[in-house]
């Protein structure tokens, strides 16, 4: 991939920048030969070129981000930050900007445990592998909460509102502390780390004065380079429910009855409702069930259903704690949802002191879910679409059914999920499609554009996009004429007047970039 | 109270000003007698002129906020935003800034709840008197969690970090999306707010990008006028563990066991272990029992604790939910604390269905705790000394015998509790006084800044504190050179370069005013 620019970077200031770079981290640690883009693309965009970096450049310590950040500075280039850069579906390592450096935090890798009160503090480049083996390693008794591609970043995924299996699945919500390097190189701790030393940085998280930590998650006022994290501690039992659901309209009364119990505290894991094409694309492709285009029929999806004993969706609840709380908890849980309507259960049982399972709802590292981009053959990909709803049976009813028909009308196979939070719904539809048909890519993107119009129309906004959609969903964030793209913008204008960091991430761009706002 | 006026304004700005206000919010909403002055400055002050306001404002609606923050932009008055002014013991309804104007947001009083999702939109003059009376009008099955002060505003109590008795009492945390006028007089919403009309503001509280919600408690940087809140569902149950504690060092053992079921998720509720002047206060003065100064004997201690029937330490526990969940986890709790050490335990259980009790455990405002500041007689008074640590019994003891030695060695009761945080401990002093004796005020001002000073050795910073010691307390935060008042006072004066909103709250300052830190 060839070298490409930043609007108003010439040739050569890219190359000083490299050169200034190189004396802080060491040559080898500029990254800016075309496999070296190549290799900071996203490889699922529908147009790798659109967000084509420059280069990466790799430092080892914060210290070392402070220096580059000023170089950055110097010579007005933005850097694109990525802890490892496997935000796969919403941008991989790729920068929003074409010819953006990509600050590649791999490279930092600190883990400090806090044992006694269940936290820890970890650098960008530690991996839920990484975090997970530590502690294993260690006989700590604190379990994490893995998403469904562990390759990632623990400290990446929080910070871009990413989810778990646990009841420490919400992780932006388990943030407590931040180290972030400043637009300006200057290095703020926010919360209790705001006091040199203080044994409570990850423990109480609201420090005193105005609270920081969400202002950096999803975010480009800063470079975080160490974040604070609660772990569950080990419990003494883990109770199952999982649930399948035979036919569509099962959605309707399944979230009304989870929604009931997130609310009252009943669960505290977020169960994911999800269809058959979850588990089917995961293990197999189309072509091993389907030849032709066009909507599955009936018997196919029978078939799939029939192959992998699942229902059209399933849910898994898991209760964590000790084994008669749990078990009073499942009583109620099971009786209730047995009364609203017909569903397969079945439940089981884990007790500490008999060997861990590789289960993601225990904590374990998990990546094959990341298989499901391949149910089309060709280069795989997927693209996420994710909206927002409140938590009530009828409208999650409504919204698959248009999702169903818009998916269906563009020719592709329907794969949703609907993750039961504590008081709202999240929609998390995958757009699976095979780069190597121009066609197909053309289609994900002019579906992509019809659901966020579709949801927007409902006033549902999207949690989390890709690159491509960040200036979309943006927009579609317009009271009283986008005032919190303004404040945004404002505050960005303030702390980074260069726009050397991220410009462009999640919609909100400095002076300068007028011109690049899709 | 004469008039004061702040730093750079005259008298003929000030009056141009009040002009304007009474132009927009009618001449009546506009205070400025001296005995207006005299009702908005903090009776609890060590000295009241130290925070004199130079009368109030009083707008109806958001609309005349807005205009009201312009006008104050135009003749250069700062503005120092109350809810209800109830914020006793840390500065009641007076500003920081001596001639400041009071905007008082007393009049705005809706409140729109959500029965289905559980949750409340309260403009800032909503007490808790008016949501429980409210709910319970509309008999809706929704329980608020009070503070000690039921006076207070709900929402007011929250941007402070205010909290209170149920499993819902970190008020802060609860809270979901906000409307916010900004410095400049525009106007945003935050959260899935910032879509126009969206049915999720109250529900998910990220929103998409940067969330802001966090930065508007404990600050300076705009005047919230709509808060949203989750409120809990009125449980099944509610099952109550009520202990009492023999001896000063049975604090140790019941923080670590306590702190273990708040990691754990067992205790939802930050039970606050409070010693024997806690009831004593509230309910006889001292010279009821002694009529000496200095340390009381054991003697007079014991006869306090026999009359109320109290330990030299109390805590209570809660637990709200299903009947047998409730019963499966109490049988948890007493069992670990029965073996830890020795208490009197009380239990008693409350079912759905049957009256609900003015009880603050159950949502029942109440005022009665402010009694305790007659304690001494005189013009009673008191102030807060917060600080957070880790929650561990060994520095839980550590930090009440230096905080006891340093009550005794300036002649005060020591009158103290600790809140069991999910992850820290806050050691909520109170510091009763006469302001009727210099000598004791002089006293309490002393001890109050050496409690700082110790409380900093040991790099515990405190969570909120009163009007006269913000800059003492905000100079404690010192990383990096105070790199996060730093930040903050960057995005200060990008959002309020006229310094027009509550200059110094938490510290924080603009531009204009370098003379006034503390």
């Amino acid at each position: 991939m060839k070298l490409s620019l930043p609007p108003g970077v010439s040739a050569a200031a890219m190359s000083a920048a490299f050169t200034d770079f190189a004396s802080v981290v060491g040559a080898q640690w500029v990254l800016a030969t075309d496999e070296d883009r190549q290799t900071y693309t996203d490889h699922f965009a529908l147009d790798e070129s659109r967000h084509a970096p420059a280069g990466a450049v790799v430092p080892s310590s914060v210290d070392e981000v402070r220096e580059v950040v000023r170089i950055a500075n110097k010579h007005r280039i933005p850097l694109w930050p990525i802890s490892r850069g496997k935000n796969f579906g919403y941008g991989g390592a790729a920068p929003r900007l074409k010819g953006s450096v990509v600050l590649d935090l791999s490279r930092m890798k600190k883990i400090e445990v806090d044992v006694e009160n269940g936290t820890v503090l970890v650098e960008p480049g530690v991996g839920f592998y990484d975090l997970h083996d530590y502690l294993r390693k260690n006989n700590i008794p604190l379990w994490i909460s893995v998403p469904g591609n562990s390759w990632g970043s623990v400290a990446g995924n929080a910070l871009d509102r990413g989810v778990g299996y646990t009841s420490y699945g919400d992780h932006t919500s388990k943030v407590c502390g931040l180290e972030v390097v400043l637009p300006d190189g200057d290095l703020v701790r926010t919360g209790m780390g705001a006091m040199d030393g203080a044994p409570t940085w990850q423990l109480y998280r609201y420090g005193f004065g105005p609270a920081w930590d969400q202002m950096f998650v999803q975010s480009n006022f800063g470079v975080v380079t160490k974040l604070g994290l609660w772990l569950m501690p080990e419990p003494e039992s883990v109770y199952a429910i999982d649930m399948e659901l035979d036919k569509p309209e099962d959605l309707g009364w399944m979230v009304d009855v989870l929604a009931e119990f997130r609310r009252d505290g009943t669960l505290q894991q977020a169960p994911s409702i999800g269809n058959w094409l979850r588990a089917a694309a995961v293990l197999t492709k189309r072509s091993d069930w389907y030849d032709k285009p066009g909507l599955l029929p009936d018997s196919v999806i029978n078939a799939i259903r029939q192959r992998f004993g699942i229902g059209w969706w399933s849910a898994s609840l898991r209760l964590y704690g000790y084994r008669d709380v749990n078990r009073a908890y499942a009583d109620v849980i099971t009786k209730r949802i047995s009364a609203a309507g017909k569903v397969e259960i079945k439940t089981k049982e884990w007790e500490r002191g008999t060997p861990v399972p590789p289960d993601p709802f225990m904590g374990y590292p998990i990546t094959f879910p990341l298989q499901n981009a391949n149910w089309y053959g060709g280069r795989a990909a997927h693209v996420g679409f994710s909206p927002v709803l409140p938590p009530r049976g009828d409208l999650a009813m409504e919204q698959f059914r248009r999702t169903h028909a818009i998916y269906t009308r563009y020719g592709f196979d329907y794969h949703a999920s609907f993750a039961m939070g504590e008081r709202h719904l999240t929609n998390v539809n995958q757009v699976l499609f095979d780069k190597d048909s121009p066609e197909m890519v053309k289609q994900a993107n002019a579906m992509f554009i019809e659901l966020v119009d579709d949801a927007t129309r409902h006033r549902y906004g999207e949690y989390r996009t890709h690159l491509d959609y960040m200036d979309l969903v943006a927009s579609t964030y317009d009271f009283n004429d986008h005032a919190l793209r303004r404040l945004n913008e404002k505050v960005k204008a303030a702390l980074d007047p260069n726009g050397i960091i991220a410009p462009g991430k999640n919609g909100i761009w400095s002076p300068g970039y007028e011109g690049e706002r899709a």
